[in-house]
């Protein structure tokens, strides 16, 4: 999640569902077992801050050249942000040791 | 989502993609048309409040008897709640006028 742009509680929260929903739904169509062991295995979810649009930019870039399952989420901008801005990035699910080289040093949000 | 839990913000963040996911799973295989309008009508999300788990239970009733999807989410409790604690209900999608009819009173989180 960006934590530069202000969102309150509640954006956050719908833009990371958001996320969530578009990286599972790539991960089903494309890595259907890592989807199938994450629905079994509690569908565990982390949530992690990113300063600017620039560092989740990179981190996009990461998780792609490692074939990972990735969605930015793009803000239509009407309520809190400007029209097009991305909010956040879900990653995964995919096996814990490479999303981790990716995400490992991020804070919680 | 219960605001009377004192969750932070990346623990309402993930629960609210807990519950989204969930809903919209139920959606996806007893109501696929109302699914498929959704995520075609770019999956609106709406994050709002309650005061307490009984209110929430209230909902869920309500949601369950309109014949809408709903998933309640119970925490494993590992951070911040208590082991099996409801923490939030992720309703529909579906119609906006069968929803608005439980949901049209609450505030945004």
């Amino acid at each position: 999640m960006r934590s530069d742009l202000g969102m309150g509680k509640g954006k956050l929260a719908a833009q990371a569902a958001h996320a969530s929903l578009s990286a599972a739904e790539m991960a089903s169509g494309a890595r259907p077992s890592w989807y199938e062991d994450w629905k079994s295995e509690g569908q565990k979810k982390v949530v992690l801050k990113v300063a600017s649009e620039t560092e989740l930019e990179e981190l996009y870039k990461m998780a792609r050249r490692a074939k990972l399952p990735a969605a930015r989420v793009e803000d239509r901008g009407l309520t809190q942000v400007e029209p097009g801005t991305v909010t956040c990035l879900g990653i995964g699910p995919g096996p814990d040791v490479e999303i981790d080289k990716i995400t490992g040093k991020l804070k919680l949000l």
